[in-house]
Parts: C-alpha cells; sequence; structure tokens
C-alpha cells in the first residue's frame, strides 16, 4: 500500500493514532492549526509549520523570490490567526541547491523580513542545508490568552458559519496560470494573482474574533473551503450547510471563472489557499460579530451558512431550495 | 555568485546580519544551537530545528526508515542538550513521494516515537506534504532554567575544553560506507555504523554539565570538533589549543581508519555527526565536572585542550610540542 492510497489525512491519521497521548503541558496536539501548549499562568503557547517544496508547492519560474518568502511566512502567520493568537517568532529551515543565486536567497529573505516586520514577528533561528531543490520550511510560533484560544472543536448545531473576505480567488489565479491564454480584464487577473502568490494573513481579524468572546470555532481556509469546513465538522462532530447564494464571490473570481472556463462557484468551494478565516458563532450573534469585525478591521465578514447535526453531513443549499451533499473536494496531498 | 561560493555559514552571516534586532523577548537569536526566548519566570523556552534530505543527509537504500526516524530526533535533542535544557515537544514536517510504502512511514514514525518516549519528548504538530524526494524536517521545543542555560559565548581564555564520549566514530561509519570493500573487525564495524546511523544525544549528560554550575560554553559536535570548536571561539571572542594526544579516539575509530586508508586523528577532528557535548570550564574545575559527569552518567568525558587568545586562532598541540594550524574542517553544507 503506497500513501497515495490513503492521502494526506488517512497518513496523518494513522501516524496520528500511533503516538502516545501526550501529557498535561499540551492541551491541543496534532488536530488544529496549531498546536496549543501551557506556557505561563493565562496563556497558551502556539506552534504550527508549513512547507513550500519546489515544483509541488511554487515553481520557481512563476513566482519571485520576494513574494515565496512573504507567501512561505503568510500561510503560517494564517495559523496563528486562525487560533486567534498573535504570532511572535520564527525559525526557518530552508534547503536549496549550491548553484542557487545569493541574490535569489537574498530577495526570498527580503520578503520574509517584510512579512515578518509587518507581523511583529522575528526571526530567531533555522537552518541551512544543501538540497536539489528549493525547500522552505517555516515554524512559527505564537500565543493567545487560555480563555481566548479558538479551537476547530467549539462549533454546535446550529451556530452560523461566517468567513471574512472573498473565497476562490487564490485557485482563480492559479487557473489562470494554468491556462495562460485566458483573456480577462487586467484588473482581474491582477487581483488574483495577487490573491495566490501574496496571501494576507488575517492577523487583525482573528484577534477581533477572538477577544469578542462570541466566536465558537475557527479555522483558516487553506485547502479549500469544504474540506476546512469538514475539519471543523470532523472535530466538532457537527454538519454544514452551506448557502450557495451567500457565499462571498468576487467580480474578480466570476471574470476569470468564465475566462478559464471553471465553475466560480467551484473555486469559492474547493479553490484552497485563500488563507481566510472561518469561524462560527451562535445564530443570534453571528450579525453583531460580522459588524464587530468590519468595524475594528474594515475587512468584509459574510454569513455563509450554519452548522446542523453530524449526520446530515455538508451540504449546499441552492435558491430553490435543492441540496448537494458536499465531500471533501479540497486539496488532499497524494492523492491525485 | 552561488550559495556555493559563500558556503553554509557565508549564507548564515549574510542573512542574519539583514535581519532587524529581535526583541527583549529573544535572549539568543540566530547563532546558537537553539534559540533563547524568555518564557515563565526564570525559565527560557529553547527552539531547534534540523532536516533530513534524501540523497543529502542519508541514502535510502543506506539507512533503514526506523534508524531515520531515530537520528531525526537524536539530532534534535543533541541541540537542546548542548544548551543544558530538557527537551518538550516536537513538530514533523515530512514531505515524501505519494509512490512512498504506507509501511515505510510507520517505521519510520516507529523509530520517531522509540526516541521520542525515551527522552520524555512529545509530538505535537507537524505537516505532511508531496515532494519528489523525503524530507523529514523536526522542531523541537525545550526549556531550561535562566541561570543554567550554557551558550556558545561563554568560554574564556584559560578555560579548559572537555568532550563526552569519543570522537569521530560516526565519521568512520561513514568512511565505511563510502569504502563497502574495506575489512574490519566486526565489532568495530558495528560500534562505528551504530555511531553513524543512530547517534544517542547526550541529554543527562547535558543536563549535569548545566546544572553543576561549573561550565562556561558548550555546543554539540555536529559540523565535526574543529568546525564546532570554532563556533565556540567566535562566539566567545577566544581562540583554542587541542592537545592531539589527548582527543578520545576509539579502538573501533583507528581500526576502520586503518581499513579505509583514512586518519583517525582526521576522523576525530572533521568527521562531524558525533553528536557528543564538547564544552568549556575553568581550569581548576575541569577535573572535577569530567568527574561528576562521569559519576551522575556514567559517561566518559576527557579534558581535550584548553582556550587562547583570539589572535592565536585554533591549534593543535602535538606530543613534540609542535602545532599546526587548524581551520574549518568540518562539514560545510553549498561547499563541496
Amino acid at each position: 500500500m503506497r500513501i497515495a492510497d490513503i492521502g494526506e489525512f488517512g497518513l496523518i491519521d494513522r501516524v496520528a493514532r500511533g503516538l502516545p497521548t501526550p501529557g498535561e503541558g499540551v492541551v491541543v496536539g496534532i488536530g488544529d492549526d496549531a498546536a496549543v501548549l501551557r506556557a505561563d499562568e493565562g496563556r497558551y503557547l502556539l506552534t504550527t509549520c508549513d512547507i513550500q517544496v519546489e515544483g509541488v508547492h511554487f515553481l520557481k519560474d512563476k513566482i519571485a523570490p520576494r513574494q515565496l518568502g512573504r507567501k512561505a511566512v503568510a500561510i503560517n502567520l494564517s495559523d496563528i490567526a486562525s487560533m486567534g493568537g498573535i504570532p511572535r517568532y520564527l525559525t526557518i529551515s530552508l534547503s536549496l541547491p549550491g548553484e542557487t543565486a545569493v541574490a535569489y536567497v537574498d530577495a526570498l529573505y527580503a520578503g520574509i523580513r517584510e512579512e515578518c516586520a509587518a507581523a511583529g514577528v522575528y526571526v530567531v533561528g533555522g537552518n541551512m542545508a544543501h538540497a536539489p531543490l528549493i525547500v522552505v520550511d517555516t515554524y512559527l510560533m505564537g500565543e493567545v490568552e487560555a480563555e481566548r484560544v479558538l479551537l476547530r472543536s467549539g462549533a454546535r448545531v446550529g451556530d452560523r458559519v461566517l468567513v471574512t473576505g472573498s473565497l476562490g480567488d487564490s485557485g482563480a489565479g492559479l487557473a489562470l496560470l494554468l491556462n495562460p491564454e485566458a483573456s480577462c480584464e487586467e484588473v482581474h487577473r491582477q487581483k488574483v494573482l495577487e490573491a495566490h502568490f501574496t496571501p494576507q494573513a488575517r492577523l487583525q481579524e482573528g484577534r477581533a474574533i477572538a477577544l469578542s468572546g462570541l466566536a465558537t470555532a475557527m479555522i483558516d481556509v487553506s485547502d479549500g473551503t469544504v474540506s476546512d469546513i469538514g475539519h471543523i465538522c470532523e472535530m466538532s462532530h457537527v454538519g454544514a450547510r452551506l448557502w450557495a447564494e451567500s457565499l462571498p464571490i468576487s467580480e474578480a473570481l466570476r471574470a476569470v471563472a468564465q475566462a478559464t472556463g471553471r465553475e466560480a462557484l467551484e473555486l469559492a468551494l474547493g479553490g484552497g489557499e485563500d488563507y481566510e478565516l472561518l469561524f462560527t458563532a451562535p445564530a443570534e450573534q453571528a450579525d453583531e460579530l460580522a459588524h464587530l469585525v468590519r468595524r475594528e478591521t474594515g475587512t468584509s465578514v459574510t454569513v455563509i451558512g450554519e452548522m446542523v447535526p453530524f449526520t446530515e453531513g455538508i451540504t449546499l443549499l441552492h435558491a430553490d431550495g435543492t441540496h448537494t451533499s458536499l465531500r471533501g473536494g479540497g486539496w488532499d496531498h497524494f492523492r491525485s
């Protein structure tokens, strides 16, 4: 049996099952956006890691090294944002061929520096190694007040599902890269490529959501909307019903979807790499929370569905009252 | 200019110079075996990372997956040991081809579990990704009492240099792998291959050295004895004089060096991957410290030299009173 047969999440489950139960210092181990560890009185440490492998996560001739540096940091920041935390310290493991230009590494680090500076994060260590291809592996430590941490496991039946910004733009950017002959307005092309190459972690939004005390669960949209809400469903033992007409789909996504022969809805549900925050809150407080985040950060927040009993699974409710069953649909490494 | 032209340490210096000075929460950033961060009152957090890239750090057909898992953890444990710390939490970023057998990953994790269990470390998170080759990148968090942490920067002129165990065995193991036709006694072959494939982090020894309050600086021997003592010299602004006749060279190393046409002394000084602890202490307390570590852990400790003024550089003193100047000589990624 090959790992391609059981997929990324099957492999994670298999590995996690074999590990001993962590001691009392570990609040949450494997199975959330970041590990949660007890620190000082009243505070938790958060740790997360993410990798960018040349030819798998990025193509060297498509993404500038400065963009790659920014993105490598941003996707980690997003994992701390989705816990409601404050990012603090970054460690970078960089592997690359000896023939790589020093100027390439300089530009990569310029991007890392920019993204760290904007987030108040310090680079505290790392490792450099030779490898036949470029691998940027980043490890981020953050912190959060113990009573404010937001996990995947807190959603309840009846909660509303909310999301920051718009969904599917990064996937549309990738669709454009894969169809370079597709033609659309420059403003739309710019927007979706930017979403793909330099995603912004929703740090302020994550803090506002956590400090509000109104949210019950949170995750960032990295694998894809359906796949990520699936993680909340699994950990909270609930189902989800998404409202098709409510999904925040940008004008740029519509234009690029049309130009590349894709469905905007499909990209919004399964495109991945949006790095928006997907969170849940009791129905009676969802509008208040959406309003609060908009007011404090200027970022739009949309109510896109509701949590339902586990047995109902994950469905998409259309305007005409019909349902579509949604499964996975997001990005799973190893599966093709 | 390519990175092969400036080398691993040149690249690290270049990158580190460009980074902003960390805030007051960072006691030591880039430039030691682990980063040192302020935590609770009186305690420091330690973080370190290390990578194993297929074809660079290991050959898949030479090292069993279980050994690889153990080694990937052990080399991180060694970085915490060399700070005098206690290892706590491990995060694993694993990248591998989809066609990898699930049994391979199972065995890799069996090794990771074994090494973690023996050290009291919990796996708290990680990342799985597809890649054209196997990359095991591990991040370890540990802790140490603030007044006990041992840095590279504390050595003073006149201090003695001490080392645990023996030097060069791992390099001899590699020499055997590269010369499969070399013939030597099986007991010696076993010993050096074990040193190479399943190095043991000197955790107990590191704690005993730290808690003694007698040592002034410490590092683990990963790049090679000369290269690693060079790191202490650089950070402490001192030189070092090693005593050729005092270096702890095992019978196995002598036998394998002879069988493979290598010099035992050269392997002890530059072989690398020994993961022994190299530390310094005032001359009048060196013997007491060596005795204390032997008594508490059963591990041999040898005084192998002394720290001298920076301008004298790093030299090797032979029995006949002559000196050899030593430079680098250890492992530098990117340089050939």
